[in-house]
């Protein structure tokens, strides 16, 4: 099973992540966690250029190639291997951040965005987290840690509301999305994700 | 115009290339000099990730994403805008190296090479000059350099081998191609090449 953890900066998807991977070992289950862009040698490599520097360091069609790229190694040496040997791969992020941080955000990318990912990727998540947050509360948090990876963050509040309407949208178009209201406490967040996935592998 | 040079490693290509920018410039042309992977700050910083490393650093379908990648930002910083200003853009490897070392080496890609220039970069050069050498002396020249930039090489003759005659099927394809043979000496193909170019910009 694929499950991918998706939403704004800030939204508390990585720290989600974290604690469902934490409930399902306890549960006894194989668990892959991993997260883009990065979850392999040469995507992680990958993963400064695009995270680190200013906005306008590459055009929204050059980060579709880069993030691209990362996903198509980041598939074959760790998703990939891990389906096949029936474990359960938790992803914080994959191809629906694309669609939003590069599809929407600097002119209508969209089209572009799926064609590549039909071309070099195929595959989607059988279940999507999408964490729902206030861009305003959520870029506060973001910018709140201490990293050098806040190239996105940079770009301001109006780039993030902009990426929070577009994952709703998509949200109502597919139906492997489950909308998680991520203002809420960390435990009830918690409490409410592990019963979504718990009832998922069972079913 | 845009002038774009092709071969296989160690076919004395970047050596022709500077020739004919220092002879242009000497006769008040105004040239651009650039390289692929490469030719503009974010594509350098590619460049290293697939160059340097282990041959099986990256699968072909990755390599095609980040040279893809590299083209992008290198054509929006550097190659556009020079032929915008009416200069002469010479570039040592281009879309058509992709074609060979990605498209023909690791199984047949040249389908997934061509759809992703069209959609992402959609350019041709005006003029391809191929640089034709036999597979065996080019890699013993590319071999003996000191550089890091050794992993193609690394693929060994074989693969060097398969590069030399998909160039030459693609120049066949083509009439934006000339076949030089780059067997002779330096000088010799220098003036070739000269006149070549100067004829060109004279037409």
């Amino acid at each position: 099973m694929f499950i991918s953890f998706e939403g704004i900066d800030g939204s508390g998807k990585s720290t989600q992540a974290r604690l469902l991977v934490a409930a399902l070992r306890e549960a006894g289950h194989d668990v892959v966690h991993t997260r883009e862009p990065g979850g392999s040698a040469g995507a992680e490599e990958i993963r400064s250029l695009v995270l680190e520097g200013d906005p306008d360091r590459w055009s929204a069609e050059t980060e579709i190639l880069l993030f691209t790229a990362a996903r198509r190694d980041h598939l074959e040496k760790t998703i990939r291997p891990a389906l096949a040997d029936g474990k359960i791969v938790i992803c914080d992020r994959f191809a629906d951040s694309t669609r939003v941080f590069q599809g929407v955000t600097r002119g209508d990318l969209q089209d572009k965005v799926n064609r590549l990912h039909e071309e070099m990727i195929g595959i989607e998540p059988d279940l999507t987290l999408l964490f729902d947050m206030d861009p305003e509360i959520g870029l506060k948090r973001a910018k709140g840690r201490q990293t050098s990876e806040e190239r996105f963050e940079d770009f301001g509040q109006g780039f993030q509301e902009k990426c929070r309407a577009a994952f709703l949208k998509l949200a109502q178009s597919h139906d492997r999305f489950t909308i998680i209201d991520a203002g809420r406490d960390i435990e009830i967040v918690a409490k409410d994700v592990l019963a979504l996935v718990t009832a998922r592998l069972a079913s």
